[in-house]
């Protein structure tokens, strides 16, 4: 039976978790004792778009592990190094997906695997952990994957999890080339987190309104617009419209995941969002203003946070 | 003796009051009755750069008020119509001085005042109201004041008020042109206030930071460079370097008025400047990407303040 491991089981964690262990040899790499203890005395329960409990292992320690085939790294893209790296020696033949939001965790997982494969991948599929062995089911759309073009990850392998994937319920789509889809996500992601980080407006009618100036729609068509003209310059042709995926959001009211970290004063994952599309924008000469002033705003919003309070009077009226 | 009416007693309101009333008649417009009875009761005492008590009058109702010589404004730009409407008859020889953050206060005043005078000013002077009646003297640097050209204001009625100001204990400035001091005030409180908006850091040492490519003093830089290329296509030389006066002040933490407004969920100065830079360079046909954006997330931040809460789960760990 095929030997797949879970590192993070947060919301998409849990999903993938319980899902494939209906078809695979499933074990969770958790954060917390108190976390995988739960998931191996109560296994993790799904509800929402189907209902059933599954049955799996959990531990917080990769020595207590063995080999595996596959990896799904789900933690967010920020914690990629730290929660990858005690357990990328368990992969000498296998081969590991990124399920994370944004640009660059594969590249970090690459480096802590130097002779392993590495599958690009892009989920829009969402839930909600609702308890530490119970996740709740919404949007079923596809994990989008494919080959990481540096570890020359042959295609057979990203179709056998993707046909794992699909036989366990969930949806995945192997793909030659992963990096339209994953640059549709980008930037449509870039933008809504950002933008819903610094405004914080969940992802309401304002990002699509634009029949004013001031009207929050034209920034999103804007920062939309930039992305493609980095993505064209790496020679990506999008895999959807990023523009359309924002109407479609904006009438969700939906908390983007950048959104609840600035409130509650979390590392947010701009250094993979916005962060990444203006690096990439630099690295290959093309401009990006706009993604790149709201990575700065975010990166000083995220400092304000351990800044120390101005120390001199502030009064009702100082001007 | 010089009758001269202050619309508007925060900081720097209550600093022209006091201080003209050594040399002038001076009455004050204020919005709260309990305010004006203070005033009346008590005058306003300053301390700080110097200590003295003024005795002045004060009322709410423009109605027991007859004309006056001069007028200064000195309430927040987005006040301006609320606040001079009903006193713009008072002034049918006089004229009248905006001393407002940003561009497009002595549109307002006027038009609200159809055959009057209008006196385009910019104050750098900074002061705390501790109390209704006591105002703390801060940065003593001058007013600079002139013409407010459609109004074909006489140079002789802006040097006399600045004489006045200055025999007063203020300082001022008369200056043939004043838009080269207003822009450069303009740009400089436009570029630090957005991104202390949007960042909720006060004017620290991140806005002068220059050495890594996420580093919140490029964006300072680009938003300063923005404004004066929009400058120079007014054909306006500027009076300072903006980034000169942002170098400075990001050694003070001084908190900036549109962070105190976020942090107090009230309507900011953010169309008297950020949005007004973005509206000139629309209006000559200059690009500002930069103030443009910056100012459409300042106005959707206001919006999120009477937005709905989301009405989905907001659970931890929902991707």
């Amino acid at each position: 039976m095929t030997r797949i491991l879970i590192i993070g089981a947060g919301a998409i964690g849990s999903l993938y978790a319980a899902y494939l262990a209906r078809v695979a040899e499933v074990w969770v790499l958790a954060r917390r004792d108190e976390h995988a203890r739960c998931i191996n005395e109560r296994g993790i329960r799904v509800t929402g778009r189907s209902e059933f409990q599954a049955r799996l292992n959990a531990r917080t320690d990769p020595c207590e592990l063995t080999e595996f085939d596959f990896g799904i790294v789900a933690t967010k893209a920020n914690q990629t190094r730290e929660a990858f790296a005690p357990a990328a020696h368990l992969f000498p033949q296998g081969a590991v997906l990124s399920a994370q939001n944004g640009l660059g965790s594969e590249e970090i997982i690459a480096e802590l695997m130097p002779s392993g494969c590495v599958i690009r991948g892009t989920t829009f599929m969402s839930g909600t952990r609702l308890a530490d062995d119970h996740a709740h089911y919404e949007l079923d759309t596809p994990t989008w994957m494919g080959p990481f073009e540096p570890t020359n990850t042959p295609f057979e392998l990203v179709d056998e999890l993707a046909a794992l994937i699909n036989a366990s319920g969930l949806k995945a789509e192997a793909l030659r080339d992963a990096r339209p889809a994953q640059w549709s996500k980008l930037i449509f992601n870039a933008s809504v987190n950002s933008v819903a980080a610094l405004t914080e407006l969940p992802h309401s009618p304002h990002f699509a309104a634009e029949v004013h100036f001031s009207d929050l729609g034209n920034l999103l068509h804007d920062l939309i617009e930039e992305g493609k003209t980095v993505a064209a310059a790496l020679g990506i042709e999008l895999h959807e419209d990023p523009w359309k995926m924002n109407c479609i959001g904006a009438q969700t009211n939906h908390p983007p995941s950048m959104l609840y970290d600035v409130r509650h004063r979390l590392p947010t994952e701009v250094d993979f969002l916005g962060g990444a599309i203006a690096r990439e924008a630099q690295r290959v000469g093309v401009p990006a203003p706009l993604h790149t002033a709201l990575y700065r705003l975010i990166k000083a919003k995220e400092a304000s946070w351990s800044w120390k309070k101005e120390n001199v009077l502030e009064a009702v009226e100082r001007e």
